[in-house]
């Protein structure tokens, strides 16, 4: 929350002895000041994995940026460094349903989220007087199984053309296709409403209340091109009983949706998630 | 825990207007006092559900009881009716882990559990000493991929001379066939450590790890003949992260087992968990 | 949710034999059919509660209300009757914080609760604006320590011409004197940002941080003469760690408020709180 | 886990610019490989927080111990450094109550502890047989109010004599004197049955009943003068309804006690915790 920029560094690649003792000397000697450093060794995997903020010296946060991908790269690790300067731009995706749709505009209004929330999209015109009292703009692109690939192309068209660096899926109920998510390679966030990798594809709380589970649960995720497949960045449940039909499980779920996909979004934007296969590394 | 035995009856069936009313007017004509009573409908399914808890007058337990299971089947229902001063008869089953045993047997011996747990029986000699340190007969009985049926049939031979009620399976490390749970056709709890329906079946925990799920669970269920798919009777999960690997997930693993199946043994034992289809209502 | 009118009574005094029989066979015998029926035994004490919810025979609703408080009244207990046709007339008072005020005001608009909100009054005008877009009438009653008797006599007066039947103070920022809530006489749902009885009074996350606990809560509880110290409705936690300042404790804070809030005025909507002495009883 | 040594060092003091990077750097120099490293700033304060935790080069776990105490205190920090060939020597102490004591004795056999038990003592001969069953040795020293003094000097005389590390205080039913842990001067683990600040003192499910709370907790803390007021390690809570009393409480409490004690010890024999002031960090 400070007003000095900071820079947050995420990197992982091959582990080696001495890349803690690396990565902080590089930053000390070119004046910085590490706030928070948190890292992990995949073992089997001989993966190391970091996050470091640090407070660079006056002046240097441009070249601090470029020098530390150098950097990194000359260690044979691959690096993403982002300043607190920059507001990343997010696009919403909603449907019908506006429990996180409003969850997370208002957390944005209160100023919970460090970006610019500059469209919400959809493939219905339900919730546009809605998108418009939080003042965002609501660009509505039907979606029909024969038109999707053109929606796809406009969806694409419109996130470029606003550079949207992080997209949303607020109970989207459309799956986006491996094309769309290759074109626009960035990362997509969806919230799924099952304990991931239970009840995967649709209607989920029904295939809970089938199965007589005593505990249901809401799964943020990355999307990739299998569906409700890709890396987890957070999950949670909430106890149920006999005693809750499909309705109630709806309506318990909704509020676990809501924390779970607020704090996903929370870690992203603050850099704290890492992908790596098909898995995440939170540093929270 | 009064020193009064009561009699409590599971009873489910077609619903229909003035069950609760006709239950509590049968028992109240005979002189008997509700001390709980809990009742569930399934609206969709048209089902009828009670747990109905009662002191007896003098000297009526047993004739109640009969009384009570003709009582529901002129109403169209199925009931159990089981006495406070019955101690069911309770073998565990376990293999190597001891975690889980350990733990049903110390709250056994410290009273948590009325039944008598008359016997441990194994596929290993490993926990024999364990189980004598606690006073518990323990049977060994090897379990091959060729010896299987005769194996059952011994430990069904056993349970059957022992008069076991219900059957425990404490990290037992073999899968109980059909052909077995239809001939003992007395209810058998198993723990699986997994959130199921996630990670059915063989190294759950490895399963989690390689899919960087963020909570890991335990599951209580009664076994029936397809693996890992039994009514549950109670799950939980605990929190984990990237820094957790494999063995972690296990030694946490171990913590959520205990509590799980002791919650689920537990339920059981007071005639709490009453069976539908592949589900369960648990009054708790 | 059925379009049915249904009747729920919550009932409570001294326990005696046939409680439950008596009940179940008043209502039967009009021709009703007991939907939910859950009671509850103070041993120690000797009372009795239930929460009894039916569809009365044809016509028979205005009835079976006034006829079952005569009913509980021979019995010696006490009853309160409400039909699901009556939705209950709810203020919600506010401050500045807006977060467990939006979060009601969705919930409203969405249907979660059988109420009607005729009003938010502040002791501040800051949530005018957003009162308004949800189409809720907004008064403000400055209060200062030298006007409160007359501040609260005008909240009183407008609580009476409104017919107000409930009041939510969602992070309202003044003490209600004993006085108030004498005259006004009906319920008063208050929520605490601690987990009470740790951390009454002011700043509790601060005290909180203090302490140096690992887990902070929040406790929504009727109000009474005594700060925050009437009967507990619900009450939740959540994990922090050294790593949260304050202001984190805060906004992890603000959802768990929100959520405890929303189940206590849910539970209480639903007739499912009965209070007694300093305690409740949650018929959940 | 490794068969490797590693040392860990817990360090603090007043925060400056490039700590990480000279921590790190010392640890380089001298050929060591840091596998975790984890630091935490009190901003407000401007306190400086780590574990680090490295395999130093070969023949230099020792030289390195002293080395970084002389080297921490030339940066002004304290540290405390560990090595992991270095089992420390624990002491439980016990009265009548069972639980803890079985679940650390169980952990400790299974190999969850890398420490030595070295002893139990005990006001009470009622767990002698039990700990005996555990191969441990059993001291009994009885505590009465005029022979207070003169118990709790047999207790450190014999604690000394064992060169106990660490005192657990698993159900101790006794309060331990400012004198005795001035003059012990180790560390005293103590778990206290209710969430702390909340109902300290005797009787805490007694006063949690009486107050109505919807859930209650369990704390572990070391044990200083202030009876119940150490810094608090961890703490964990459980639902508990109108339903329960206290009888309920005492047994669902157990279960929490036992997870928190046995967390809190495994957190601080693997040098996780870190005392200031009346806090603690915990780099799990």
């Amino acid at each position: 929350m400070s007003a000095t920029p900071t820079l947050v560094a995420l990197l992982h690649g091959p582990d080696q002895p001495g890349l803690v003792a690396r990565v902080a000397g590089w930053i000390f000697e070119r004046g910085g000041n590490i706030l928070h450093a948190d890292q992990h060794r995949d073992m089997e995997a001989g993966v190391f994995f970091q996050r470091v903020e640090w407070v660079p010296a006056k002046g240097n946060a441009s070249a601090d940026t470029d020098g530390f991908h150098a950097f990194a790269a000359s260690l044979g690790m691959q690096a993403r460094v982002t300043s607190s300067s920059h507001r990343p731009r997010m696009a919403v995706f909603v449907s019908k349903f506006d429990h996180c749709f409003h969850d997370l505009a208002l957390r944005w209004k209160s100023g919970e989220y460090a970006c610019d929330l500059v469209a919400v999209m959809s493939n219905h015109a339900d919730l546009e007087a809605t998108a418009k009292g939080y003042g965002l703009a609501y660009h509505v692109i039907p979606v029909t199984a024969a038109t999707k690939a053109e929606s796809e192309a406009r969806q694409l068209a419109l996130l470029r053309s606003l550079d949207v660096e992080l997209v949303v899926l607020a109970r989207y109920m459309q799956v986006l296709s491996d094309d769309f998510l290759k074109a626009f390679a960035r990362p997509v966030i969806n919230i799924h409403h099952s304990f991931l990798p239970a009840f995967a594809g649709g209607r989920p709380y029904h295939q809970a209340a089938e199965r007589g589970v005593k505990l249901i649960g809401a799964t943020a995720h990355y999307a990739t091109a299998v569906l409700d497949d890709g890396p987890i960045i957070q999950q949670d449940v909430t106890r149920v009983t006999h005693r809750h039909g499909v309705e109630d499980l709806v309506r318990k779920g909704r509020d676990l949706e809501k924390i779970v996909l607020a704090q996903a979004v929370r870690w992203h934007l603050e850099s704290r998630v890492l992908v790596y296969g098909n898995k995440t590394v939170v540093f929270d």
